[in-house]
């Protein structure tokens, strides 16, 4: 599956989804909104794709849904078709943390709008000095709740930052993203992706079901009970130790070399 | 109505609560009490005021239950009054939350006790580098637990600092406070009520429906799955993009000038 | 009882359970595992200690489970036997938790695995500025949500930073690990000890009831709606009220003298 409405390379193990619609800030448009929802799907089952960097071309990552291709046209929209699009931004969001590999969204520039939920529904944010950061949705007469981010940002930055960036919607720097915990680190414009890179390699090379249950676990613990998470953890992490990654690390550590997580890739 | 046991005015969209006794750190009493209570709950209705401020005059923001009027009281008092006091008490921190109008708290000075678990029951907090803010329910006897604390805090400032705040009671700096998340903004005392009524302007003039559901939201999100939060979100938005706020911002972006989501206040 | 696999002391109201195998870097064994386990039960019913502080000798805190007794032998047991084993471990973290007493994690050096699970698992974490931590689960192959570290480290440090510290699996400093919030403080190593004790001293002159509650209520809470905290916290506080404790503080209050909490410790 080549896509058609962003680009799409992958080179042992890391797969870059990158938005290139440069002349419109990559903006999203109905299209691409649906082919990102399906092919975070579709990576579910790439073996061959072990950890997504997400990126865009130009001096925006992604500024949200177009304001002429979408936002105008949802004017005039039947109800049943404006509740098929929100849903449809809400799965792309959810297909995006239940792909149970980790996603690197390297933020090269202006983020805004659907483009700060996507930033916010990664797993890890690397971004440039360039990279401000805006949920605006109240500014355009919505609501900050969208497509998850009033569930996603209070998790990620608590929820007095949270409350100030989805009630007044205004951009803030990168560097502030960072002070709050919003970015993971934040890098000079030119060693972006060698960076994000770096952090897409050592994932990539982690354990396969090892890194899909932190994953997993992140979502749902969040809404467990202390003493359901106490259980489950204690269950999942027995059925670690019998995947072959769990004899690997310990031969490795043995032999004082690497660990090759990446021969039992298929788990 | 004008209330008797604190100021009020409000112009433009934006009411001044004020706790207004400032030879007792504007302690709180229990017709206060009752009265904030009761305030929070018919600012729902009152359309003409879309944000409201919450500050103190003098030295202390707000220091607490007082200490002769309502602790002494409260020692011999039958078992039924005292659960009745302390459900008042948090009914006031509830109807805080409930009200889905933005609160800005302006803390002038001294926040402590049942006057910080107000701050953290606001969803912005603007501070003078005065305003060291203690939750010192341990120190007279009680627990952390008091008023929603052990709800609030965590998800502001994190689990530690919010261990660490309830159980040693201690006051923490204007300038700690903000490094933790607690505070958004910390200026000089001077300034105060123009950054606070800078930040209510804006909030103010944002969509109506578009803010209520966004503090709706971020309530309720707080306790849901990620599954169920992303399920009402796409509803939610496509409620709110059949509110005509979303065409004024709209139209407001093609005729490049600022959106008046006021017209439709009552939403 | 004196426990064989770890030192412990206590004096005035706390206890130091020090981790005492330095020559191993205070790796855990399925002994000192299973003894810590039944320890924090045991604290739970000894009145004479107050808040607890859980250290180690020599250049680490604790390395986690023992490459070779451990994770070696885990290699061929039966499964049952495994999640035996991952099961005793979640109930150290979890009795750590259920235990309503105050635990301070002095770390005096390397914190990592499960080290860096009872860290997290404690209220307060005072560090040297040696204490580098790294959550390493994916680094042997297995998953970050060891122990309940996918369900406390979101919740002390945010969902971004929890992320990256349980899918890199990196050792961060203990200068990042104070930025991030996961240490309450930093200090000189020769100032760790005095620095825990005097936390642990305010801690264990607290009042029994009232810390008690709050550790209670920040693990219950976490996972409560807003409106159930605000029902428990208004039911809570009213007992509280009808402690000793509660006159004591008053009385204090009223001398202007520091409360005595301890003549009614065996609430």
């Amino acid at each position: 599956m080549t896509p058609k409405h962003f680009e799409f390379e992958q080179a042992d193990g890391v797969g870059i989804v990158r938005l290139n619609r440069p002349e419109r800030l990559n903006a999203l448009t109905f299209d691409s909104y649906a082919e990102l929802r399906d092919f975070f799907v579709e990576l579910r089952t790439r073996d061959s794709v072990r950890c997504v960097i997400l990126t865009g071309t130009g001096r925006a990552f992604c500024s949200g849904g177009d304001v002429k291709d979408i936002i105008g046209a949802m004017m005039d929209m039947p109800e049943s078709e404006v509740f098929a699009f929100t849903r449809m931004t809400c799965d792309l969001i959810e297909n995006m943390r239940l792909l149970e590999k980790p996603i690197v969204a390297a933020l090269n520039g202006t983020t805004c709008g659907a483009g700060a939920v996507m930033a916010a529904a990664s797993d890890i944010r690397i971004a440039t000095d360039a990279a401000k950061i805006a949920f605006l949705f109240t500014k355009v007469g919505l609501s900050g709740a969208d497509m998850g981010a009033a569930w996603l940002l209070p998790r990620i930055v608590g929820l007095g930052h949270a409350s100030e960036l989805l009630m007044m919607g205004d951009f803030i720097s990168a560097e502030r993203a960072h002070e709050i915990g919003l970015y993971n680190r934040v890098v000079r414009e030119h060693a972006l992706m060698t960076e994000a890179g770096r952090w897409a390699r050592k994932l990539a090379d982690g354990p396969t079901m090892g890194m899909a249950v932190t994953k997993r676990m992140l979502n749902q613990e969040a809404s467990m009970t202390l003493r359901e998470a106490m259980q489950v953890e204690g269950w999942i992490q027995a059925e670690c130790m019998k995947h072959p990654d769990y004899r690997e690390g310990y031969e490795a550590a043995l032999e004082k070399r690497a660990p090759n997580f990446r021969k039992h890739g298929g788990s």
